[in-house]
């Protein structure tokens, strides 16, 4: 027998979520030894990522929307990567790292059918190609796919344009930006600290401000001189409603979160719509996990661009998985800079 | 000499123009017997357009935006049917119909030049099909094109889907209920009046409701009871913010137009955005002016559809070009019923 920490989604909240009441830690038993059934096997969660659209996910069931609702009393489930422990599948062997939508516990059973539900798949890449097993829940995770498929099909960036990024320092933003750079295109961001703007900086964004501390307005007219062909929106209310000022006509709008919006028990309206008619932009939401058909070709391309030095990604590391519920809370108001994954077990 | 009556773009409103202020007739001069130098010729007015875009070039010539301001002092223009009444042109012969950008007022001396700047095309077609001038201003005019372009081109529409549509008694929004229901789409429509709605039921919407006396949420849970895959906006603000949350996964936002802020001196904010992103939304905007290239189909298309009677076109006819300044503003106060033309001449 072991210890095995759970992350249980305890209570719905009407705000920001609260550690301890919202999201709680529970310690139950895990049976290492007993017999695994034919296609069982027992996983360790290596590395799990925490991300905004979780929040969204601590809703009431009854609540339809893109994610499902978390269980309330189960264990809350999201990106990680898994190493097999052991194995009676023959899918799987001892050893082998897993990604796909794990289990917030230390130790999970699976059998075929359910890691298939959850899109399990083994990636023992990191094994080889010297690239931190953490980077597969960000820069080559759901994040990264985001930005990438955020760019190239919703986006449909081309060379010598602006693109304007908010929560530029994210998980999402940082790979948005640095992709669109070597795609040739001019590349500004703003974000929440002075830290995080000096990283976009030296990252090689064209331009970065403070959304907190300086004119949103102003350092728009100011650093995108010819307006701004792209917005890759992460914030949504009042950031989306000056950005509409600034597009060029036939700008496009990528709709991939409002991370300013999830907390508030009433979300904001946004004005200056009538932009989208009068400059004839075309604003599109997307939702990640409708295009896994995507992820090969980027999961080429941006390896790639790691092992070739083109790329930087900051992540923040949380130890231990009893600190997930803070480590989401961090997500939700800004505290993390770059990636925010929790490290459970040592690699 | 005649007299030539002229319609004087004259103040900028700040909210709904008034007719004698910010619009005014003026009476010219014009002499028919001076000779005509080569490409030159003269036309008079038979039918002209006022359409709700038309305020939004009631602005200040210091601000850009897609169609260019008028020019204070000056004949407003618009979409016309004009009649050769003089040619020393090898391009136009006396008494050929033209359509395209004309002024207003009743007697114009064009050159080849400045009419292919306004896009003047000869029109003869409703000399010998029976098809009324009027209608080549409204249906087979630049309001027609607009529904057919917004429809196929940005709504992508398909057989079996739920289209809402606002303002869906006016030039546009008449003709895209009746194509889409040829498309085979479920249509529903809403307008200002208990006769704008009899009349949408007769030309064959499934349903249609008064969203002044009617509530806008709770007719679309009725009334489009599998939601709504295809808004076609024409009216923006408040109905925009409740269509929003009706809208299904992958559903199509045709921005044409938002009159419902057009006359405000301060628009409104509109909520609810957040679905275009949990939604998979696209929400385009487009401008017909844009695309001249898909006027040929279109004209095949709905010329064929009102010879074969499957289509119905409501028009309100205001006679005599003085009072162009009020039928404008019916249009801006929904007072017109279906297309408003101003009668020019007889035809
Ligand atoms: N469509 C999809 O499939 C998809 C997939 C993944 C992510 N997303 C969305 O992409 C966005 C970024 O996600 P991410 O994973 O890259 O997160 P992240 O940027 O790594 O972390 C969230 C960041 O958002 C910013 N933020 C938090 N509250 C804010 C507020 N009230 N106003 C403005 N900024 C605020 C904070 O940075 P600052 O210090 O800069 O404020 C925070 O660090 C989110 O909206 C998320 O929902 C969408
Ligand atoms: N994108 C483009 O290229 C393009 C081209 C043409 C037209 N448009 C747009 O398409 C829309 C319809 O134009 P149209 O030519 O067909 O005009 P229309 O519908 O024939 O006339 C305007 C109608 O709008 C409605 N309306 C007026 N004020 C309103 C308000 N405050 N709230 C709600 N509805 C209001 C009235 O009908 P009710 O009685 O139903 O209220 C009025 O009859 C407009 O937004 C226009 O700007 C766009």
């Amino acid at each position: 027998m072991v210890t095995n920490t759970q992350v249980i989604f305890s209570k719905v909240p009407s705000t920001f979520p609260v550690s301890g009441e919202h999201i709680t830690i529970n310690k139950s038993q895990f049976d290492l030894e007993a017999p695994l059934a034919e296609g069982e096997f027992i996983v360790k969660t290596l590395v799990l990522s925490v991300d905004p659209y979780m929040r969204g996910r601590m809703r009431d069931a009854s609540i339809k929307s893109y994610a499902p609702a978390f269980i309330l009393g189960q264990p809350m489930d999201g990106h990680s990567v898994m190493q097999v422990i052991k194995s009676n599948s023959v899918k799987t062997k001892e050893g082998d790292y897993l990604y796909g939508m794990g289990k917030f516990e230390e130790y999970t059973k699976w059998n075929d059918k359910t890691a298939s539900e959850q899109n399990l798949v083994v990636r023992n890449d990191p094994k080889s190609n010297g690239i931190p097993v953490s980077y597969y829940v960000g820069v080559l995770g759901m994040p990264g796919l985001t930005a990438h498929y955020g760019l190239y099909a919703i986006g449909n960036i081309k060379k010598g344009e602006t693109i304007y990024i908010s929560a530029a320092s994210g998980a999402v933003g940082q790979l948005a930006g640095q992709i669109s750079k070597a795609h040739g295109l001019r590349v500004v961001g703003s974000a929440g600290s002075a830290e995080k703007v000096a990283y976009l900086k030296e990252i090689g964004f064209d331009a970065a401000f403070n959304y907190k501390t300086d004119d949103t307005d102003a350092k728009l007219t100011e650093l995108c001189p010819n307006g701004v062909d792209v917005y890759f929106e992460n914030v949504g209310g009042k950031m989306l409603e000056i950005v509409l000022t600034h597009m060029n006509t036939f700008g496009r709008i990528i709709g991939c979160g409002m991370i300013s919006q999830y907390n508030l028990a009433k979300p904001e309206k946004v004005g200056n719509l009538m932009n989208i008619v009068s400059k004839r932009l075309k604003f599109e939401g997307f939702i990640i996990f409708d295009h896994p058909e995507a992820e090969s070709q980027f999961l080429k391309d941006v390896t790639q661009m790691i092992l070739d030095k083109k790329i930087r990604y900051q992540e923040t590391h949380t130890k231990g998985i009893e600190n997930t519920p803070e480590a989401l809370l961090d997500v939700l108001t800004g505290k993390n800079f770059g990636k925010q994954v929790v490290d459970v077990a040592n690699v």
